[in-house]
């Protein structure tokens, strides 16, 4: 399969300093113990100041920051940038789109830019249209990631206590951004793009997870504005994966024994440990980084990506999952550093 | 130029019955003649019912209905389709996404289901996406485009009256969903397209619209959740226009006489024809919709592209134009009936 597309380089940002368990239990009245049985994430990043409720900055300046970043690392200017795609599922506003944000943070002009609504599909979904604008006759462009719970999480300090169901989404997420400056050509990072899977697959089915937002017209909500349903994530996912994996891998051409990398899904540190008891690949060493940045949704696997860049040697293979639980949604990407 | 895609089957969904200035003017406190005046709009729907306050919809049903629609006039069932790109403003929840609901509703599984955060661009935006998907081997697939304003608007009876500023809002903008099948070879209602412009313009320029959204962290809003420069988007969308005709047309390789429709853009009656003053192409006659639909945002370059579909005889050619004021993007499209 001749690739068209490569990861030249990536780009991470995240906001302020790590919180620990220490500090976000504190802020939540929960112990640290809770919060490590529970999800087993050490430490996360906000973009609200936990002490103060302050917040310290927007989804287009992490993305912009993680862009300059990947097109530094590239080796590429602005200038050579043909389009971007943004991925997220927590826009700063609706309109402008947090997409055009970026390029006027970064001097893009005269370009493309798209932004998918996505939950933790969002960066394998933005990876597979920046392909396809490549094949398209594109030579470079920026495909970007990220989310900021901070629209739906209130970590102000006093907010009211939080019933249990709520507060798992308060020591699963952490917000951050992560890009990638795709080409035509083999260049930087070189890691060619060897096949991208994206199938909605919830057909008939409730969704995993449902996240609201209000306009001026709603009515005032009486529930939370993000709702899960763990049993039903807990059960569907990690056959997702073992699914998506067989799938991609079919995309690519790719035997399991080729795979040397494994980039998993990455709800948090103890799904993660469940899904990977499902994938049959024991030759490939895993790169996670949940336990480090906790789910930061659309934004986690260029940090995977980051990982795997200064990994990665030529003719290793690489092969990522993502699993989006809203309404069940599988995506994989295998990558092959040239 | 080889055409890729070809809209094959157009379908389109207003919810309820039309309303008119009269009605309108009575649920606002403002004449019907301020209305005419002022945007020059006769009609328009809401998924809100003006005199009980009751939603009637939600934005995956209005869409579901267009692109069944649009299979039907295609010729097509749901099988035939390999993806689904959906445009919107005003998606009905942040996850799971539109899109996906709208596969669901549809019977679509194991297909890519995009959707694509825009405002009046997005209809072009998803047909470009689309383009590139047929482009990489898919075979059919469905783009649709919709908005429901009633998040933003609040058309409750006995709802507090608004400011001028805002009240603009309440008249300019109407409710509905537009679909397209589009088919890598030539079927149905056989519109080739021959080329698309989506470019992004606003760099360093303030938004001429801004659209918010609320999520339970937020704090409460004590300005409208819509805001526009109304002086900015009269100032800069005609010439916006003029320069999309030009680009559009050179995508496509065509001059100006070869035009027989202009399908304009229609933030409004009366701006749809300080466009056309802007647009020197004297043989093209106009397809316009928006006295009868109101702006509705990503739906309604579908509802243009309807009456095209029902005009055009084989060889004859067509432009339209959309631009999009939130971050100043500008996008068209050439269609020539095959």
């Amino acid at each position: 399969m001749t690739a068209t597309a490569f990861l030249a380089g990536i780009g991470t940002a995240l906001p302020g300093a790590p919180v620990d368990n220490a500090a976000l239990g504190r802020a939540l009245g929960v112990s640290p113990e809770w919060i490590d049985v529970f999800v087993g994430t050490r430490l996360r990043h906000f973009a609200r100041d936990l002490d103060t409720g302050e917040v310290r900055g927007t989804l287009a300046g992490l993305c912009a920051r993680a862009a300059t970043q990947a097109l530094d690392r590239a080796g590429l200017d602005p200038a050579d940038v043909d389009f971007l795609v943004l991925a997220t599922a927590t826009p700063d506003r609706l309109l402008p789109t947090t997409a055009t944000e970026v390029a006027d943070r970064l001097g893009l002009g005269q370009l493309p830019a798209y932004q998918l609504q996505a939950g933790c599909s969002g960066a394998l979904q933005a990876l597979e249209l920046g392909r396809a604008l490549l094949a398209g006759g594109a030579g470079a462009g920026l495909v970007v990631g990220g989310d900021v719970t901070h629209r739906h999480l209130d970590l102000r300090p006093g907010a009211a206590r939080r019933p249990a169901g709520e507060l798992v989404n308060y020591v699963l997420f952490g917000d951050g951004a992560g890009a990638a400056v795709l080409t035509a050509q083999p260049l930087g990072d070189r890691l060619a793009v060897r096949g991208v899977l994206h199938r909605f697959t919830g057909l008939g089915r409730d969704p995993g997870q449902i996240v609201h937002w209000y306009g001026a017209g709603d009515a005032v909500p009486d529930g939370p504005a993000v709702t899960e349903d763990y049993k039903a994530i807990e059960e569907f996912v990690p056959g997702m994966a073992a699914e998506a994996l067989w799938e991609t891998l079919e995309l690519a051409g790719w035997q399991p024994q080729d795979v040397d990398y494994l980039l998993p899904p990455q709800l948090s540190r103890h799904m993660t440990h469940r899904i990977l008891d499902r994938l049959a690949l024991p030759g490939a060493r895993e790169i996670s980084c949940v336990s480090d940045t906790g789910n930061t949704g659309n934004a986690l696997p260029f940090h995977q990506f980051d990982r795997l860049a200064a990994a990665a040697r030529p003719g290793e293979r690489a092969l990522a999952l993502a699993v989006e639980s809203s309404k069940w949604i599988r995506t994989g990407v295998c990558l092959e550093k040239v």
